[in-house]
């Protein structure tokens, strides 16, 4: 292969390899077959391969190297630069990327071996779940989620555009990162998170198996991603060991101050702040679609005092087609009334009133 | 009131009084209104109560004292020991109920004001979301869920089994608990797991804004429960603050521990131990409905060579009725070829591996 010189298109659907059938790289088949790419399937298990296969997400038969458009390598972390490698020899005209967790330690790697990269392009899909294995792949697993893409200075413009087609192909939303900001930004978000969840489930093996009978969904939430699978996280964690050491470090001071603070009983002062810290903390996390915040108009209307009359109000609300995105409750303590303001986006607003009236609710 | 002497029960249906219209409280008052029982609803704020009612949790009519068979108090934690005492003041012939989150507390303040206390029976719903107020109260919350029902010594059996009736009433499933036993235990799974989330969630707050788009649900997971409502918390963190602080000095070790084995990377025995007892956490939480694990038997099938054929393997092994509890891949590395391995309950297995076979798979 001369460096930079790529042979042209072939005709047809596009040919894609994905290289592992766990989870990601199962669904990553299931998203581009069912979006029109002819996909082939290899892993080192044959079984896995052939049950991603038995699922839709492609073929088990060889692809032809000429063919092949866009190699996607969804390997463990430790095998994930030698098999990009071996990928860009091998499939002479591909775009190449892999779904790794971590970026920086991959390039590196990929730098070292003198190989010409110029067909490689990093990314990393924000989905996933405690599962592993290809049984528990599903095509919109990257449904309106982001999925990172990391070009490096040597990057192909036309590698670039495969990829991010690709991501959106498979539902997501490709956002472009640096390789160190994405590393940097994943410690926060997710690797630290992980972290906390591995902590918090450990502790439960120090606790009485009855207790574990009062367990609700809030714990349930919390210790998730704890179940998944060690050897992956291990070398996550590893490749990022810097970044996630800094926000750990972070962590560690604030627990020390937290344990402290409920010390400090019945004096609660400094508990308060730390719980509404954790309500601020939530809120900046963006919606599930990202989308910007709205500025919603208030419809507002009285409490009707008669059972059942709420469930008659919410379900004309939703037969006039319109979103409610919150509900408050009003008080008047000098009048001991309340009012329902309903938000909505502005331009449904005044329908909403008029139909509202129409009905004979009161709208203040 | 004479103590321990109780008027004749009044026909008709039950009667309860529900005192807080917040999301537990409307929620109970939903249920019981759902399973026959005649609500009237009480709340500070007016507003509440008819939200509630409109809801369909109940009336905002008085009841008559003489004739209101239960009362459950559903008020903010501070103001529990106050209700209970002026409800088995007001209420002459009804069993009282909290349905606080840490229960010494109350019952030594209820000791101190030196009320009689036969008709009171303290009791906690494992059951609540991170929202608060009667809006996203439903019947179904406490479903399926635990219901720590925590008589005292002076407790009268026919209170709890009126108490106990009311849990099953909603769905629910009592469990009867000493009043320490409770509250080490809710410390455990969760006012700590509590905390863990208001922990990483407050470190968001120092996080760049744009690296929270590559949040994903397992961030969403961990910090969910950490937009509860902090007056709430800071009361019920106050009120078990002895237990909390003995388990949170655990965690703070194990922290520790967690930085040193992170600085020790790229050695990873300790961080793979660590990420290991977060595994072994996580399986000691009971299912959903908190099940006794079964002893499952294996239909092994060999995996078919062919796109979508799993897909129609498992509507076949759905549409036998056979439900299947866990599948697993298996691969024979000498042959190269995997088998699939369903778990389904002994009794079912002949007639599955019968079906299966008649349909033309191979079954092993």
């Amino acid at each position: 292969v001369t460096p930079g010189v790529r042979p042209e298109p072939v005709e047809g659907p596009s040919v894609a390899v994905v290289v592992g059938a766990g989870l990601i790289g199962a669904s990553v088949g299931c998203a581009l077959s069912a979006a029109g790419y002819a996909v082939h399937l290899q892993d080192r298990q044959v079984s896995h391969a052939l049950v991603a296969a038995g699922l839709g997400a492609g073929s088990v038969e060889p692809a032809e190297p000429d063919r092949v458009d866009l190699v996607v390598v969804a390997v463990p972390p430790e095998a994930i630069a030698g098999v990009v490698a071996g990928s860009l020899e091998a499939y002479p005209r591909a775009a190449v990327t892999d779904v790794g967790s971590v970026k920086a330690g991959v390039l590196d790697a990929l730098w070292r071996r003198a190989v010409d990269l110029t067909r490689y392009v990093g990314s990393h899909p924000m989905a996933g779940s405690q599962h592993s294995g290809p049984l528990t792949a599903r095509a919109d697993l990257f449904t309106d989620r982001t999925w990172v893409v990391t070009p490096h200075r040597r990057s192909d413009p036309v590698a670039v555009a495969q990829v991010e087609a690709a991501v959106r192909a498979c539902g997501a939303r490709p956002v472009v990162m640096d390789v160190d900001d994405h590393d940097a930004a994943v410690a926060r978000v997710s690797h630290v998170p992980h972290l906390l969840s591995v902590l918090m489930a450990g502790h439960l093996t120090t606790v009485p198996e009855n207790d574990l009978m009062l367990a609700g969904t809030g714990l349930r939430d919390v210790t998730r991603i704890a179940a998944s699978d060690p050897r992956m996280w291990e070398q996550i964690v590893g490749a990022n060991s810097a970044a996630v050491l800094t926000e750990l470090r972070g962590v560690q001071d604030q627990l020390d101050l937290l344990v402290k603070a409920v010390e400090a009983m019945p004096s609660a002062g400094e508990l308060r702040a730390q719980l509404e810290r954790g309500v601020a903390g939530t809120r900046k996390i963006p919606g599930k679609h990202g989308a910007a915040a709205v500025a919603y108009s208030q419809v507002v209307v009285a409490i009707p005092d008669e059972p059942g009359a709420l469930a008659r109000l919410f379900g004309e609300v939703e037969e006039a087609g319109v979103n409610v995105e919150d509900i408050a409750i009003e008080h008047d303590p000098v009048r001991e009334v309340g009012y329902l303001a309903l938000s909505v986006r502005p331009e449904a607003s005044d329908d909403l009133v008029a139909r509202m009236v129409a009905h004979g609710w009161s709208v203040v």
